[in-house]
């Protein structure tokens, strides 16, 4: 089995999340195994700072580090547990020792596997503001949709903060419900993609009259395939 | 801040709550602030098959292996996310390239400061069997009681494997209460250490007549505190 190194802590609840998840699988798919899993949890704190000042180098240069620890503590490749963070994957895995895996990419693939070619993206505002799923989405050929700038603002407000804090409030689902309903029907959207590791707690497989693409759950599943690649 | 390394995944639920745990008391004691933690989830399958061939060298190597993979990663310190591994917390330590902090010594600690004499050790049946508490709770003074043979099997299958999935069967629960009461009379114990991550779930603060203490919860204030020391 390869060994993954995991860039957690951003946030934290999300980090268990990939920890369960990829356990979970590789035991399903490989009889009870257990893998050997590497998790560097960094400060959160830290990024965010670096990130609302817009130092990024400053945060590719501590994700650049965090790969150099996971390679010295025996990873063979690593991922990053969060979306917000691939905005520099580019620059990240440029420099590091190790292969990274990218939930952008992976999601753009498996989207594109299934044939689906005018998914709607929703996230938090600043993922929807930086147009995070846009670049990749089009080098395979798909039409990336995004909500209005009102809408991502709506759309934000109404899981941000609670959700992260794992709380679904029912107005909010019956509201966020509605605008993506509307939305997908202004802009003929094939498919929604959950891209923040919350959004699945509120938005549920048949809730919506389109397809759901869960970001996370399709990162795991490339990361339980590689740690079982020969 | 210091780095904590903490070797996991014996089992992985209990390296959540490690995880979880560290978090939540660095933020709390040091005003939001997010510790860097770096996890190595080892593979438990290989692990309990070393145990159940008494192949303790190979547990021992694998460990030293570990501390040595969290040590090239930054770590400043260790620590084992399991009671059973401290068996051979000795032979590991010694060999180990940062200091660990282990969760027998740093509860018999606690325990002696707490003032009292005579706990009642409960937790695996191998960990009872093996007297995993005894040795250094005789270092500091302290009469480290044990059930007898008959009820450290009563005691085992009253919460295993239920427990290990976190399952609580009330029937089970009232049990282990009269069960532990008995005990406690009849060996004038003054205290009960829950040495199992998994008891805690089960038994309550004030479910019994003495106090009772949680060697998880011990084991993750020391390490909070560790990293947060000068």
């Amino acid at each position: 089995m390869k060994k993954v190194g995991l860039i957690g802590g951003v946030g934290p609840a999300s980090t268990l999340d990939y920890y369960t998840g990829i356990i979970e699988g590789v035991r399903e798919k490989a009889d009870g195994e257990y893998p050997e899993v590497i998790i560097l949890s960094i400060n959160m704190a830290e990024i965010i700072s670096y990130i609302e000042k817009d130092q990024w180098d400053s945060v590719i240069l501590q994700l650049v580090r965090a790969n150099e620890k996971l390679s010295a503590a025996g990873a063979d490749f690593s991922a990053m547990a969060a979306n917000t963070l691939h905005l520099v994957f580019n620059e990240v895995s440029m420099r590091s020792p190790i292969p990274m895996i990218s939930i952008v990419d992976e999601t753009c693939k498996y989207v594109k596997n299934s044939l689906y070619k005018r998914p709607l993206f929703i996230g938090t505002l600043f993922s929807m503001r930086n147009r995070l799923y846009s670049e990749t989405m089009e080098k395979y050929g798909i039409a990336s949709l995004l909500p209005s700038e009102e809408d991502q603002k709506k759309i934000h407000s109404l899981f941000f903060p609670n959700l992260e804090n794992g709380i679904v409030i029912p107005e909010d689902k019956v509201k966020m419900l509605a605008l993506l309903n509307n939305i997908i029907i202004e802009q003929d959207a094939d498919s929604v993609i959950l891209g923040c590791t919350e959004l699945p707690l509120m938005i549920k497989p048949r809730d919506l009259p389109v397809p759901i693409f869960d970001t996370t759950e399709i990162h795991i599943n490339s990361i339980v395939k590689r740690i079982l690649s020969k």
